[in-house]
């Protein structure tokens, strides 16, 4: 049974695409609109089935949509939601898709004080990989992906459990929490990892790359990932992500001074505990 | 047809047990015995088809071999080579898989300065996973692998040669060069993102773990790696890891330092000049 009579998504990426092919798999909605700027990325979605109708006009596309998703670059968000709030229907739901939470949401709530007809929600789904475009989108992307959506002071509760259950059907395991919350989460879980990856694939020589095996490529596999939607996350979370540095950069530094000074046992013990807590990711799946 | 009668293996784990493997399906040997401390894993080695025959004793397995693999932990190599040439017949070659080529290829050349009638060659295969056993063991994994074989001035050029055809009939892509110059290569494109990797794992607070998607696992799938085994590789490379910190450090701390100026084309410059590397690999296969 369809939750929705019709949900827009704005921005029809990897995010937006797979967002779009799961909602019509699972039937949660008559009609999916996609909204981009681009025809031909519209034409794509259209093929890829990720969408049903296409407008290059967010007027177009929300006015008449239940539910209506931001699915387009971090610092693109807040603009985008003040367009679609514009033209959006009484009682439409806004979300988003955003890697950072604090930013956005305090951007948007701004907006929306002064619109009492229509509900936002912080979400972040977090899935993806380092490839971009509706081409690569599939259904099953959020499929287990955590997603945390986020609750404030002036978040409608009704629209809160909306959106809850909605990317539940998708196949997601929701979380919710505030926005500072959810940015020191993703910060060492995300957004740091990310900054490393880059880093390793920054410092090695081209000519070095030649012996890259497995465990170089999977280390740095992010990044391959755009660098204009990833500075858009780290410049709008960069209080946490400095913050998650220091933590990063003290378990690393002691691991290398183990090894400078020789020390077999302490660099040992200093693996181990980081092993047992990635090896929790192996076994509780 | 076979270009040895026997090969030993010594070690039997998950790249011994490969190469047994790999050198059976390739019909590169008449016979491939297995030598390991440990009779259960001798067992599981031969349930696994990864050897023909089994022994305790390196003495017992050496004996006949034209070809000795010391597939073990690098810090046991030297002390296993010093057995091994101790009873290999004339004649025999002896290689290694130790991910450090710098400090066992010059214990082993202390002990061949008075055995003349074998050959020691160092070699280092870059294929493996953040698993141990002889149960992961697979026939392909050294195919298309990088595999680094090393050249002294002491190295007998005839035994190079056969170990650079043995090492490239199983399917690695093999490159010559000095034990220093591999120590160097390996620690920016295999060492380092195994230290960054621990660190990342180290740093993150248990509870976030449930938020980790995607880009944390791949990006920490080497800290699920054995402890003792990374301990001693980084301890027996830790000139060269400490240089490749550096490095990594650096570029690592422009992307931190660029974020934390607000300054967007700065980030995403380090980003993009960063994902230009990583992106060969994704083409050049």
């Amino acid at each position: 049974m369809a939750r929705f009579k019709k949900i827009a998504i704005i921005g029809v990426g990897l995010i937006g695409g797979s967002i779009g092919l799961a909602i019509k798999k699972r039937r949660l909605a008559k009609e999916v609109i996609g909204v981009f700027r681009r025809e031909k990325t519209l034409e794509k979605a259209l093929t890829h089935k990720a969408i049903d109708k296409a407008t290059m006009f967010i007027a177009d596309g929300v006015s008449k949509a239940d539910l209506i998703i931001a699915a387009s670059p971090v610092r693109s968000i807040p603009k985008i939601i003040k367009e679609a709030a514009k033209h959006a229907k009484k009682g439409a739901m806004i979300t988003d898709v955003g890697s950072t939470k604090g930013w956005i949401v305090n951007e948007v709530e701004k907006i929306f004080s002064d619109l009492r007809h229509i509900s936002f929600i912080g979400s972040h789904p977090m899935a993806g990989s380092e490839h971009a475009g509706v081409e690569f989108a599939r259904a099953d992307l959020l499929e287990s992906a955590p997603c945390i959506v986020t609750r404030t002071a002036r978040t409608n509760k009704a629209a809160l459990k909306e959106i809850v259950a909605f990317w539940s059907a998708l196949g997601a395991k929701v979380k919710v929490m505030s926005p500072p919350a959810h940015d020191k989460s993703v910060s060492l879980i995300s957004h740091l990892p990310h900054i490393a990856a880059f880093g390793l694939a920054g410092a090695v020589p081209v000519k070095e790359l030649a012996y890259a095996a497995e465990g170089f490529k999977d280390t740095t596999r992010v990044a391959s990932s755009d660098p204009k939607l990833w500075a858009d996350i780290f410049l709008t979370n960069k209080k946490e992500i400095l913050k998650a540095g220091q933590a990063f950069e003290k378990y690393y530094k002691q691991i290398l001074k183990a090894i400078s000074e020789g020390d077999y046992s302490k660099t040992v013990n200093l693996l181990k505990k980081a092993k047992a807590k990635r090896d929790k990711l192996i076994y509780e799946k």
